[in-house]
């Protein structure tokens, strides 16, 4: 099992702290007009993506972020039909969402094609759906894309990568409006928030928590344990115009629909919700006073 | 603040997956009569207490750990007043649990006289309650420590290191039998119950929950986010003989109590139990099929 040639990629989750795998192949490496584009297969993980020396999925707990981002809007808004995915172009969304037979539509909008073919060619345990006949793709600037949405969508979901980079645009406050008014006016955004537990995205994730509550009626945070992204605890953004995820959830017509999942389950769902102290402190900043 | 003396301390979370922390002062590391004791100043996490190569606790993250063994408890039992701590003499349960004033002894069995002397010198944040009135500390195996036992405690946990070395005979059927004898007859029985993400320890953890579900009526697992654990998904075991940490949370009693917490509340409390299907699954067996 273990290779003589002893090799490891590893990412600097935060100053001072390192995660490492241990590489048996470099499957491809491939520098594309936007950012480099890496699949490693590892001992622990299966293969790995790996864009610009960030880690995006691993085949080992690919499914937990996946599950999260999908089943937790389909779970609550009972008529979901048009979907937007922006960034996702590993396919692992779109995966999820072809399990519901209600969904008509999905268009995904990753800038960059290399993403999709990389993932096509050597990571089909997430790819394998995009050539669905409900998916269209888009290969377009998420920021622009927003800009010119005319019929609008019933969920829209922020894929993106971190807030830095190629995907830098998708946290921005510009950003947010078109999404919002790209939504029907039952809509609901998800969007993918980091982790609070390190410093580095604190600030920025704090910001974004704020600009989503200016805009949305419904602004809350749930959260998820991903091994492979900096402290394992990860938050997602739900922001909605009408539904709210807990008040809202049906849990017994999702159980109905007989979806199977490795992850989600409507208990996990509420208790996703009920996030730790310091991070409610952080995200609520002057009003914890209300913290209870 | 980056040293240039560049020292690293690494751990092997799995075969193929290290987690490395930049090392700015080695503070003390010594051998005792169990085992090698070392506490690290780090970079991002702060000091850290290492015994025989595993990192126990760190500074920065050890707050999620001792509040979600102690106030889980306390929050589910109206009453406890005689509290046994088997392991853990780093001294953070017994912080978490000289904060209620209703608890009216606390026995702390730790093997290793060394431990407890480098934390009060090292960890003071960690060690601080360990001289509280109400605490007596035995240096004993927990193992033999349990088997005489005669006044029954109401709550009994097990704050252990891995089921390997010198905290083995604290994850077999003898013990955990021990446990329930010692217990009064509607006492609680924490246990750290590791992560089953990983191989490692995930048939070991299933037995058990096995043997803690024929001993007790209620046998429950729990989660927390622990960033430096092997994949930051913790688990703890909650067995009772008469209280279901659900049915009986009394939310507005404990919050009444006033007792700030930086991970803990009520809220959590109920999503902790609301475990991932691989998890369920995995803990349940062959009863998968009962599974929603």
């Amino acid at each position: 099992m273990r290779p003589r040639l002893d090799v490891w990629f590893t990412e600097e989750h935060a100053p001072g702290l390192r995660f490492s795998m241990r590489v048996t192949h470099e499957l491809v490496r491939r520098r594309s007009d936007y950012q480099e584009i890496a699949v490693l297969e590892t001992q622990e993980f299966g293969k790995v993506l790996i864009l610009d020396g960030y880690l995006m999925v691993t085949e080992k707990d690919e499914f937990i972020y996946h599950e999260m981002i999908v089943h937790v809007p389909l779970a609550v808004h009972p008529d979901i039909r048009r979907v937007l995915v922006i960034g996702g172009g590993d396919g692992g969304a779109v995966r999820e969402l072809v399990r519901y037979d209600t969904i008509e539509e999905i268009d995904l909008v990753d800038i960059d094609p290399d993403v999709i073919d990389v993932c096509e060619a050597w990571l089909p345990q997430l790819a394998e759906k995009l050539r669905d006949p409900r998916v269209t793709i888009h290969f377009a600037d998420g920021v622009r894309f927003m800009r010119q949405v005319s019929r609008p969508y019933d969920l829209i979901i922020i894929d993106s990568t971190d807030p830095f980079g190629p995907g830098e645009g998708l946290f921005t406050r510009e950003f947010y409006g078109s999404c919002h008014a790209g939504l029907t006016e039952d809509g609901i955004l998800i969007n993918q928030h980091e982790s609070l537990f390190y410093d580095e995205y604190r600030v920025a994730m704090r910001r974004v928590h704020d600009r989503l509550g200016r805009l949305f009626p419904v602004a809350r945070v749930y959260q998820a344990h991903i091994p492979t992204y900096p402290s394992g605890h990860w938050l997602f953004g739900f922001s909605s115009k009408r539904y709210d995820p807990l008040l809202d959830l049906d849990a017994e017509g999702w159980l109905a629909r007989g979806i199977r999942t490795n992850y989600y389950n409507p208990e996990l769902h509420r208790g996703a919700f009920a996030l730790p102290n310091y991070i409610r402190r952080e995200l609520e900043g002057d009003r914890q006073a209300r913290l209870k």
